[in-house]
Parts: C-alpha cells; sequence; structure tokens
C-alpha cells in the first residue's frame, strides 16, 4: 500500500487533544478541510471480569461498539465520506452486509453525499439503521457476497456513481481510519502482547498494522503487538493460506457462517496483504467453529458485560481457539477488538440454550415457581 | 430530596482527568470503595446539521445513546450498583419497560449481583440485551406499568431482594447518577438556555437539576439553564398539573404511546418534585402527539444522524411543540438530550410511510427503475 500522509519525524506527532474523536490524529491523516465526525474512535478499553482468569492471560477489549453507529466501520467512513467530499463527489454507493452500510449511510448525511447501499443477507436491525439516515438500500437477491460487490462496481461505472470500496487493499482511506485504532492505543500507553481481530477481507487487520508501523517510523513505538487474525470456520480463505505457508489466497468455496459480517468468499489483494502484515508482525490466524463462537458471544455478555454480534466476539473466539493451540501462552497480555454490538445483530442470543425470560401473571407464586 | 453528598466550597470541585467517566466526578458522588465502571457518561455533544437551521434556534444534542447499554440509564446503573456492591447486597429486583432492565442487568454483572428483573412490553431488543447480562427476567402480563411496580416491590419484601426503584424521589443514587450530565455539560463549559428532557417520572430530569442546583451552590455556575419536561400526549399526568397550576400529579388515565419508555400513567413524588424543579429553573412542558413524534424520531436520523427511539427523540420533538407555542424563542440556545438509541426500540422506523428498501435481482435494470 502506498502511503496516504508524509509521516512527521520522530517525537513529531502532534495530538490534538481537544478534539473528541479520530481526528485528534489529523497530523497523520489525511489533509481535507472539512472533518466530517458524529465523534467516532476514542472507544474505551475495558478489563476483562472474569474471562481472563478462566483463561489464563490477561484480557482486556477495546469496544467498538460505542461508535456512532455501533460499530467500527465508523472509523473508515468518517475518513472516506471527508474525502470523498473534499472531492466533490455527489453519489456514492457500497456493498455491505450492514455495519459499512450504516456507517457509509451516516457519514454521507453529514456530508451531503448520496448514498447508494447495496446490502447483502443484512440483519433486520442493520437495515433499519442504514434507512433511517436516508441511504438508498439495494437489497441483492444472491447467495454470494461477491456478486453484490460486482452488483456495486457495475452500477457506479455505468450511473456515474463513485464506489467507495470498503476493502483496504483497494481504498486506502479504509486503513487511514482503521489506524486510529493503534494510534489511541498508542495513546493510552496500552502495548498488548496480542491484539486479536475479526478477519473477513482483513482491512481492520491491515489499518491496525499501518497504525503500529507508522508509531514504529515516527519513534513512538519499538515494539508491535504479535496480530492473531480471525476468521469463521465457515468461511476461512485466509487461515487456510495462513496454514498453508502461501502468500496469495484461494477463494473459500463457501460463506456459511453466523459471522454474517465476516462472509466475503474472496477477500482479494487484502487477504494478500493480510497475510503479510500478520507474518511480519510475528502474529497467527485461527478459525473458529460456529457452536464455539456463539458460545463465547454468549460468554461475553453474560461474563465481561460486554454485548456483542457473533462477528464482533470473534476475536475472543479466536483468542481461545489460540490458547488452546498454544499459539498464546498464559500470562500473555491479550485485547481483542469488539467490532460491532449485539444491537446490531442479536442472532448469538436466538435458539437452542439462549437465555430467556419467563412471562408470568401478576403473583408471587409464578416467580417463586421459577426458583425452585 | 436530602443531599447525598457533602459538596465542596467554591472553586474546589475536583474533576479526576484521567477518569474517562463518570467517576471523574467522584468528589460530589456518592463515597463507594469500588467503583463499578464500564465507562459511561462524557456522551458527545452534537451539532445540529440540519434542524437547527429549520426551527431557527441553536440546537444542539447530547447523544445518551452513547452510553454501555445504548441509554441513560447506564449513569444511575452504576451509580446505584456501586453502592448496592458496597452494603453487600447479593440480590436487587427492579421493574422496567427496558432501558432501566437492561443497565441494571449490566452493572449487577460488574458489581457481583444477581438481578431479578421485571419487564413491561419491553422491545425483542432491550429483552435480549437484558437476558444477554444473565438477569432472571420476568415478563408480567398485564396491561399497566404500575403493576409490575408493586409486583417486584411485593417480591422484594417477601423474598429479600433489595429493590433498587429508579425513580428519583424513591431512590436518591438515581438523581446521582443522572447529574452527572450536568457536570459534564459544566465541564464542557456548556451553558443552553434550555435543555429540553423526556420525562416519565421526571427522574432524568430532576438529576440534571440536582447538578446544576449544587454547581451553582458550589460556585461554578450562576445561570441555571430553563428545564424543558416533555411527555407523550398518550400518557402526561405532570403536563397536566403543569398547565393547570397546581402542585400535584393525578395520575393518567391511559397509557397510550409509541414512546414506550415514557409510560408510567404515576408518577408518584418524583412527579411533584419534576414540577418544582421545572418551575424554579423557569422552564416549561410541553406534550407530544405520537404522529408527531415518529416524524421526529424520522427526522432526526434523516436530517441530523442520530438514530433514537421514539421515547429518546421526544426531546426534540417537545422542542418544535414548545417553539410553536411561543414559549422557546428564535435564536434561543436548545441542548436536547437523546436517551436511547433506535437499536433499542425501532418502532419509529416501522409502519406506513417507513423508509424502505428493494429487493432487486443482480441487474443494473431494477436499479435504474427505481431511479426513474
Amino acid at each position: 500500500m502506498k502511503p496516504v500522509v508524509d509521516l512527521p519525524g520522530e517525537e513529531g506527532l502532534i495530538v490534538r487533544e481537544g478534539e473528541p474523536g479520530i481526528w485528534r490524529y489529523a497530523s497523520v491523516l489525511p489533509p481535507v478541510k472539512m472533518r466530517v465526525s458524529h465523534r467516532e474512535g476514542l472507544t474505551p478499553v475495558l478489563e476483562s471480569k472474569r474471562i481472563g482468569d478462566e483463561i489464563s492471560v490477561d484480557l482486556t477489549y477495546k469496544d467498538e461498539t460505542r461508535n456512532p453507529t455501533g460499530s467500527f466501520k465508523d472509523r473508515a467512513g468518517a475518513v472516506m465520506l471527508s474525502v470523498a467530499s473534499e472531492r466533490s463527489v455527489s453519489q456514492i454507493t457500497t456493498a455491505s452486509s450492514g455495519n459499512a452500510a450504516g456507517a457509509i449511510a451516516l457519514y454521507s448525511l453529514l456530508s451531503d453525499v448520496e448514498a447508494n447501499i447495496f446490502m447483502y443477507k443484512p440483519s433486520q436491525q442493520k437495515l433499519s439503521q442504514t434507512l433511517s439516515y436516508g441511504a438508498n438500500v439495494y437489497i441483492v437477491d444472491t447467495p454470494d457476497e461477491g456478486t453484490v460487490l460486482s452488483l456495486a462496481e457495475k452500477a457506479s461505472s455505468e450511473l456515474g456513481w463513485t464506489l467507495l470500496n470498503t476493502t483496504a487493499a483497494t481504498n486506502p482511506m479504509v486503513s487511514e481510519g482503521y489506524k486510529t485504532v493503534s494510534y489511541e492505543l498508542w495513546e493510552e500507553e496500552r502495548s498488548p502482547d496480542w491484539i486479536s481481530i475479526p478477519v473477513s477481507s482483513g482491512s481492520l487487520l491491515l489499518g491496525v498494522h499501518r497504525g503500529f508501523s507508522e508509531l514504529e517510523r515516527i519513534g513512538c513505538m519499538n515494539k508491535i503487538p504479535k496480530l492473531l487474525g480471525v476468521q469463521s470456520s465457515g468461511v476461512q480463505p485466509i487461515v487456510e493460506a495462513f496454514d498453508r505457508g502461501r502468500d496469495f489466497v484461494e477463494p473459500s468455496k463457501r460463506a456459511d457462517s453466523i459471522a454474517t459480517a465476516l462472509s466475503l468468499e474472496n477477500p482479494g489483494t487484502s487477504g494478500v496483504e493480510t497475510l503479510r502484515s500478520i507474518r511480519s508482525s510475528g502474529g497467527a490466524m485461527v478459525a473458529v467453529e460456529d457452536d464455539s463462537l456463539i458460545e463465547t458471544t454468549r460468554n461475553l455478555a453474560a461474563k465481561d458485560g460486554i454485548y456483542s454480534e457473533p462477528s464482533g466476539a470473534i476475536s475472543l473466539a479466536g483468542t481461545i481457539e489460540a490458547i488452546e493451540a498454544g499459539i498464546i501462552e498464559e500470562g500473555d497480555s491479550v485485547l481483542c477488538l469488539i467490532t460491532g454490538g449485539g444491537l446490531k445483530d442479536p442472532s448469538g442470543f436466538e435458539g437452542e440454550g439462549s437465555p430467556s425470560a419467563r412471562v408470568i401473571d401478576n403473583s408471587l407464586s409464578s416467580i417463586k415457581e421459577r426458583l425452585e
């Protein structure tokens, strides 16, 4: 990836302390006149209350569900639309299973750009939210996420819309947004041994890696955390390439997982760059089965108090997997990025064994029945 | 209400700047050894992008949807459970339509307290979230919210659970939590002419008023904003008392509104204190019809980019009502508290006239059809 901004020299990084969002790092972000913002970023790092002890690591979470639309995508959305606005773009399009859709719809609205969004099997919650911001939404009836992206590309060239591709390799603004995660961790002086990150095409991981690499070049950090990339075993093209020691990625033949935000069969060039970033960090990749992912999603809420969608909790499920595989060792410090909230996709809390309420009449006896 | 904490003298207010949540104001909060926190509070104030100009006021929003569980209730939850934990409480109970349920479930989990929560017509989203934190949830089959509270009271006395009543008059910890809103506004040097606040029993409004009163007594503020209390016209007992110049509140005979979080027929003593606080601030009360509330909820998202539940957007709907009634004047500065997110209750975006998506096949022609 080509550098987008000129980095300052050693000790030269300016943090705009009054700025309560990602633009506090404007000195290392693309220069724009109008910084579109709804105070995305500066998400809290929360200590694990119970799970860390259970799995014998020093466990923290960076809670990206606290962004304006409830997912990490807002970081990229703010940067992409600020740049699009600078370039006087009037109509944009993108393809998304839901989190990017909500983020791009919001920041389009804030920058007076019309958004045309192609969605792929969205949860009702993500769809309603995206529509609420006034985006034109097309749900494509196809079993294949790649088709949706192709259609968005076709529409953009035929109808004169600007395509906002949300994969890092095709759109450098994406990593520019996500790298703010690393700058926040640096500013809070958090330097865990491992950072665990959900991987679809790998854009978030690439952004985090770019952030740490920049901080190293600027002279602010001398040790980059190891990156753990986590995919669902139902669609794990990059994990397979990693396991086989390849430097290319073959598209997955299937995409079948409860982690709907991570259902991309073909990660393209971003997948290759993801492999490279993980290896250069000394990190690893793991895949997680749906059963274990559902269990982890429920435990994350019930034990540590973070209500997440399965795609967001996969960083914790992958951490547990990596401990069992001997990749992460006892006593290591691990920070999991929780990328999207349970209110956006409560599917981890549905079906067999999920927590349930009891409907009672207005009497104490019906409570006592339950207590017995 | 009796004071809970000893206030510092003039200029003596200590803000713990490193503390990224409400406990930065620990010097004016109940003294506890263990401050339970998931970084609630410090919510952003967002400028209106379009609506302020349309209605000719200087309009901002304090976005309480950015709290850990997605509503302002987290502020009270953190204080209540910190105090409960201090007192070695092991089992608590509360009654809620959903937002308090989620907040109390989360902070109970974080303080190792077992939560038994009685819910009243919750949205599926609020229910799933509350269950996710491991609370025992009872949905009471009754047409009347008061009944649910009575049952919670009965259960608490009979079963030895500690009742966490979330109305300010019966539980001073509630206002202690909500007053942090005012401290945050003071710290950001925001002093609008009006603050518009959704009112059920009035607990949030009472907390905000307490915060400003304290700041005045400490010597930090010399002008308290006027408070606008907003109820739904489907259940507006306090508005009726205000309009009639009464200092008592008669329970509403009906509770019929899309603003489900504001459906309390009988606000009890908190209602009386709400009247007093509003009058002493030089403020006013208004009620809002469901039709206008739905329109406002949709506009808040589509024009200003905040996806809210109807109960949360009612502060904006009330502002518009108050402008039309000549209560708020052109050019006034108005800050609306947006108390809960659209992901928690998307009912404002359902039904007739709501924004909708188009399902298309994988072809450009189906997009062009829509464009024509």
